[in-house]
């Protein structure tokens, strides 16, 4: 089965990442506006209990904490996401590291880049279209992070929530 | 902010149940597949976590139990929706009985009738026939519920996870 892990956003963040994504993010239906911390990973349906128990403890010694919003960003030329970037504060960067050692696998040694994902899978001259009137716009947001969630993907692709995991708690 | 409650049912059910939503069911899109415990209702942002802290207690009072679904069904002719059928046992009752108590709105008198939607908003011609085809199938699930969530819903539609609330713990 696939897993990820992921922190949503205020709903005031998501409505405002939806009125983009509805447009230009394919994965608008399939998953609500989200930080991902952990990127899609295999692992077999009887591992998500003992998961589930390591990130209790991850929640447990992490404080509740806020993320700043300032600009659209995107990850050209590599790939044409355009995305919200979510300013890369140590309490992320903690739970994304704690996330990649012990029982969950490692997968490989992307930098973290903290993001909501807004526009992807654009052509190049979508892209180049899009990215120069977004990047005009002003964002600005700032959110307090109390939580997040184990998630698990189904046949069609879309994302089902399995736990919740309240930080400090 | 409008709330609602439910349980998401295992990966092969969801599956299963997508398969016809993808055809029959506008909501396809807007959430994974459920049991509704508490249709959808208002209430102050501010209230969530007092809501929480209540389905916590619920939760905890509540064992894990296993749900039968053993056919599709319908709500014609007051609705055109059609449904997995999901036996009404004590377990699924209690739980939808104590989300219309104390600091939860009562929610008129609908009877409960514990059920997956797999089709919805058919036209009457439609109904008669998508109903008559899946009347017949051969529907048999038993899944375990240890688990259900606390959802709201963005102003697209589409409904994001805020807690888990796991059963017995």
């Amino acid at each position: 089965m696939k897993f990820g892990i992921a922190i949503f956003p205020s709903k005031s963040v998501q409505d405002e990442a939806n009125s983009y994504r509805k447009r230009y993010d394919p994965h608008y239906s399939l998953i609500p506006p989200h930080i991902t911390l952990k990127t899609p990973f295999e692992a077999e349906e009887e591992l998500i209990k003992e998961l589930s128990t390591e990130l209790r403890y991850i929640a447990k010694d992490t404080k509740p904490f806020t993320v700043y919003i300032n600009k659209v960003s995107s990850f050209a030329p590599v790939t044409n996401t355009i995305y919200f970037k979510v300013e890369p504060i140590q309490s992320l960067i903690d739970l994304n590291s704690h996330m990649h050692e012990g029982i969950f696998p490692a997968q490989g040694k992307h930098s973290f880049v903290p993001h909501i994902t807004i526009a992807q899978n654009l052509t190049d001259d979508e892209f180049s279209d899009v990215f120069s009137s977004l990047r005009m716009k002003k964002i600005q947001f700032q959110d307090k992070v109390d939580r997040f969630h184990l998630l698990y993907q189904l046949e069609n692709g879309s994302w089902t929530v399995y736990d919740s995991f309240v930080l400090g708690n």
